[in-house]
């Protein structure tokens, strides 16, 4: 038997400052309903979907960066898309900026099921960037700045009738955030993410943007034996170039769809849970193969701790 | 400056259980004088380099088990091969089937560095491959059974001017063999295999072989920001198709340099170890951006946990 799960991505083209919730919740069901159309279960839009990725700037007042997140979910401004949500009977999983009742700042996304009932919750543990502006870059990178560390560490739910988790963003160039889900038995993770084309530190880097963000999830899928959606929200957006190369990698490391635009465009796979069973299984036996033991430094230590010179 | 360790990968077609040491070892030293002769600082052999890849047999007489293993390096069989380095002036490392005094029995691999000193050893922690017979297989991989997991961990080492470090087969699928080198700053790893492209338990994954190869090879070496040497033993040994894929990995992920063939080849790539730098500064600075108090799941526990059913 397999257990097909139909995903649709649902990348998202640039979002500007000017552009309303409202305006953007628009776009959202607008794909929505693309996905439902076309028989998805679960459509899934990328990091910070609301507002444009304002970590670029440097701000001062709390009140003005407080005006990019989100007191409560739905709000006024996003019960539309989960209305049409539970009009249509599809799943759904999107990020945002979450201001707590107690005043915290987390990088958050959820999954909610096809009932509307909201199954998981994720707040983002690797945060990029830098804490104090820089004014020598062309833009900030200042997510250490307006967020928290994520408190809820790397859940995986029943959802669609497998096993799902999120990571966001930068978490998935760490090979711990897939292995902390992989060691619950992930079957399938979605990943919103904005990444702009330009790493002010490495600018080298730049040519291989996509290639390093297909690599990472290609290879997590694969040491895991799991479906992983990437989704970019990307564009120019601010003068700010982001990448698109939203990819559905199947559990054998195999990109089998990806976008071919920088706009507002779905991507759609069906997706059979089943196929992660011989992976998991076999090569990535888990209870076979690990040797927990060997891998202490991972957690003893958080920075490198060179051999002493001869 | 630039700080380059000239590699060969010296790829190693098949070995038949006839062929005897002084025939491999002869191979092995027309591959290094080849080497020498394109300038390289180090050649890098494959996993066990010596013999046939012995763990594809049930054997029950320790003694006939032990004939592929080595009491001594250098043995009266491979002195040839470390004189030859030492008159070349040139560095290997390469793998075996290691005996100990006590009596026990690992898969290893060693750094000569080009003064001939014995700078590392490695030995094998991820033993793929079962401990029982299975009849129903068309070749064992009795790996588990031959070998005890190693108790060296994984170290790395001042070598060719840089930070090197070694894994073996198996290990390098497993992200957590990569973390633990790049922890201490890795600059080059190398990696010996004998890969069967057939997997008995798993059939449906064998074309995939290479790619699964070169992915978790290119995967690793981005996220430590090193440098990683993929080297096979490959060709048809005993009837046994093992793959070649022999590959040459930059610290951006990319292939820059592999095999083309399933036999003896030599592989040669310029590696700037100070490509390194620039990953290992930025995006993967660990101590700006790993979390590691989230990471403990790794640790804490070997198989798989699942979330309980709703």
């Amino acid at each position: 038997m397999s257990r097909i799960v139909t995903v649709g991505a649902a990348q998202m083209g640039a979002i500007q400052r000017a552009d309303s919730r409202a305006a953007v919740v628009k776009r959202m069901i607008e794909l929505m309903r693309q996905a439902a159309a076309h028989g998805c279960d679960v459509v899934v839009y990328p990091e910070l979907t609301l507002t444009t990725f304002f970590p670029r700037w440097f701000m001062e007042n709390q009140d003005e960066i407080d005006t990019f997140f989100e007191r409560e979910m739905p709000s006024n401004e996003t019960a539309p898309l989960f209305n049409e949500a539970a009009r249509l009977g599809i799943g759904f999983s999107f990020g945002y900026a979450e201001l707590t009742p107690e005043g915290r700042h987390f990088n958050t996304s959820l999954i909610v099921d096809k009932t509307g009932r909201q199954v998981g919750k994720y707040r983002k543990i690797h945060l990029p960037g830098h804490r104090e502006p820089e004014p020598w870059r062309a833009f900030q990178h200042l997510e250490k700045r307006y967020f928290e560390v994520g408190d809820l560490s790397w859940g995986v739910w029943n959802a669609f009738g497998g096993l799902a988790g999120m990571m966001i963003c930068n978490d998935r160039r760490w090979p711990e955030s897939y292995r902390v889900m992989g060691l619950q038995g992930v079957e399938m993770i979605f990943v919103g993410y904005n990444t702009p084309r330009h790493n002010p530190p490495a600018p080298d880097h730049d040519r291989l943007s996509e290639f390093h963000n297909q690599l990472v999830l290609q290879a997590g899928a694969y040491q895991n034996g799991t479906w992983v959606v990437g989704v970019g929200k990307c564009g120019v957006e601010e003068g700010c170039e982001m990448i698109g190369a939203t990819s559905i990698v199947a559990p054998t490391g195999e990109i089998i769809g990806q976008s071919l635009t920088q706009e507002d465009e779905l991507v759609i796979a069906r997706c059979d849970l089943d196929l992660t069973k011989s992976y998991k299984a076999t090569t990535f036996n888990f209870d076979l193969h690990r040797e927990p033991d060997q891998y202490r430094r991972i957690v003893e230590q958080k920075g490198v701790i060179r051999p002493s010179a001869d």
